[in-house]
């Protein structure tokens, strides 16, 4: 993709409303735009990172066996009214009646409509154990919109649901989840702590937030100094206090959950009566798991961990393009030419490249190439030709490389594979 | 994927109500579920279909220069109302206040949302030509929703929205998305006649319609049977009556719109003040088109352009999978080892292949692969097998192919790159 066509619109201010790192450096570098408060677009750049999240988030959970759906974000007010959560929802759930007097809630989750599904297909022993998941947007009446796309009114989410026979067979599921999830994060560069949670208003018994630690998150999550324990949600404890485990020192953080799973149990298959048939013919009903990512709090989160003061340092696997190409002296015919050549090349080779073609003066490109965060950056100077060269820079380490020209596609491709990259 | 662990829930009936081939063959194959009148849910062979459509859009969108982002459904009303279609948006529109009365309306189409955007970003000549898309759920509140999918509440819409500096280069970006249109539908194998047309609600002048022909159309469409004249809309005339451009008779048809191009000018670029500076330091308002596609009117089109009474017929690059593999004496361990060693060597050379390893009798399974119309079926069978045979059976033609074990995967790569596959 070359600069001077695409939609990058970077700026040298941002509002002062916003006050996490991560809206901050979104805004600046053209990834996101405010369209109200707590409803954002997001620009060709930010939609790529979601994409990327997505397409690693799918293939773990296809790994896992997870079949992938898509529900409506219509429900019928009826269903939640089934489940007893009509009420519970309480003032964040946006419900409306249509010009036929129907009462519709948009979806902000879909315990229910899935276990309506359920109920109508899992109803033999040999359907299941069955996940099911899909990636879709939700809306919630977010009344105090937070932090960017941290707290919105509309977001994205993956959500999984799982169904099973017995309670042995939920373990297993919510453990195949549970380990999906450790290899998204790890996948994508994110650094998050499993923390066993309480279930709150989703029901049912056993669950594990997996919280991202941020001075702008709003859970608080305390953690030993010797051992492995860790815990959030209502904490009352400070700084100091021991450890009801092992009696070390617990520190304490603040941290902008963006994972949970669950074990539900009958939670939902009991009101909407998702039962199946035992193998020696009993009517018996589906234990249910479900398990969230917010996929805009992960790419906050990833910046909020990867970022300097010049901008962002995206993990490869995230990173809008692998590589950010530009020329020094972009006026050179010479100079231009090669960076042209170049850009044919890496293309060529299936790189996926950001080639700032704009007769812009070189500050301007490296603070921008350093702002956007590509992993690599590859700079054309005259200088350097003259010396067969071609300059590579590591965004994340800030390394400088001189690689001779023609091991130039050799090089991106190890740099790529190997984790210090970012 | 093995039909064991993947959940297609066929079925030997379908409701009355269901009056549209497309409709009956979608439940039928287990491709979507009613969740409420209107409102549907994609299982996981429909979410594949959809999947496939979206990405054979993307990747000619893309080829044409269109750059993708992901715009909010939550539209604050002000902004419908700046446009001036709040009102004339009418008794479909969705709109609701919020605990904290504000007004929004989910979005039926987003040219509010993208001007709103390109007036912040696109105030230079230089960042003009300009085509935006995005591919997203949208609503609207239909009174009558019929033939399943066809006419929705919710829907998926690939809507694409171009900005010019001047008629010339608005004629180019249109001409250019109309040429996508062409090669979208040409590799889905959907056959659509593009109909000038009346650009009615949305504003601005020259547009066209693609339509699909079917009984289950809503549209009548005149062609002559002389000359190309082809004309939709309100037409008022008769089976025969003579052809206003060559005097030839006119044919009636009736045509499931999936897709419009239109040409706004400044119908919405002026009430945004959406302007841009030219060379000459002169401020002028920037010239919009917009394109659409329907994601689920598409796939029901391609239903009842391919399908028999037994069931649909995918071509390949929308099919759920390219393969779908049987053993037909599923009992006998020969067979039944050569068929998933078959298996495991299909999806390791990167086919995607539905192997129906169920216990069922060889008639449940061929109809149940008739049904869900995957192109190339792979029959393993013991006499087969005895001749060093596999059986191919190709859907569209129902043409029977013997191949020897050694040479199928060959003749399988070679099939799937003939048109004819379907």
């Amino acid at each position: 993709m070359r600069w001077t066509e695409a939609l990058i619109p970077t700026l040298r201010e941002v509002s002062k409303e916003a006050e996490a790192t991560s809206h901050q450096l979104l805004l600046k570098g053209g990834f996101i735009r405010k369209l109200a408060s707590g409803i954002y677009s997001y620009l060709p750049l930010g939609f790529r990172v979601l994409q990327n999240i997505c397409e690693v988030i799918r293939s773990e959970m296809n790994q896992a066996g997870a079949l992938e759906l898509l529900l409506p974000a219509l429900h019928p007010a009826e269903l939640w009214k089934q489940s007893g959560r009509y009420e519970t929802l309480g003032a964040d759930k946006i419900a409306f009646r249509n010009r036929s007097d129907q009462e519709f809630v948009l979806g902000p989750t879909h315990e229910e409509v899935i276990t309506e599904l359920a109920a109508a297909y899992l109803n033999t022993y040999q359907a299941l154990p069955k996940i099911l998941y899909q990636i879709q947007t939700k809306f919630r009446d977010e009344i105090r919109p937070r932090f960017g796309i941290v707290r919105t009114k509309e977001f994205i989410m993956k959500d999984a649901y799982s169904f099973d026979p017995d309670q042995a067979s939920l373990d297993r599921s919510y453990e195949l989840m549970y380990e999906a999830y450790i290899k998204i994060f790890k996948r994508l560069g994110l650094k998050v702590d499993p923390v066993a949670a309480d279930p709150g208003m989703m029901g049912g018994s056993g669950s594990h937030e997996f919280m991202v630690r941020s001075p702008y998150g709003e859970d608080r999550i305390a953690s030993c100094n010797k051992c492995k324990y860790i815990a959030s949600g209502d904490l009352t404890g400070k700084e100091g206090d021991l450890c009801p485990k092992c009696g070390g020192k617990l520190l304490f953080d603040t941290a902008m959950e963006v994972g949970h799973v669950f074990k539900l149990g009958t939670r939902y298959t009991e009101p909407f009566k998702a039962s199946f048939r035992t193998s020696d013919g009993k009517e018996r009903l589906i234990l249910m798991g479900c398990y969230g990512l917010g996929i805009n709090r992960i790419l906050a989160a990833l910046v909020e961990q990867h970022h300097d003061d010049k901008g962002m340092k995206w993990p490869v696997q995230a990173a809008p393009y692998q590589i950010q190409l530009m020329a020094v002296n972009h006026n050179e015919k010479e100079t231009r030419d090669a960076a042209e050549k170049l850009y044919s090349e890496l293309t060529r080779a299936g790189f996926s490249v950001l080639y700032d073609d704009r007769s812009e003066r070189a500050g301007v490109k490296f603070n921008d190439a350093d702002l956007v965060g590509n992993p690599i950056q590859v700079i054309v100077s005259s200088r350097n030709l003259a010396k067969d060269l071609f300059e590579l820079k590591l965004r994340d380490s800030g390394k400088n490389l001189q690689i001779s020209c023609g091991n130039v596609l050799e090089k991106i491709r190890s740099l790529l594979s190997l984790p210090e990259v970012v």
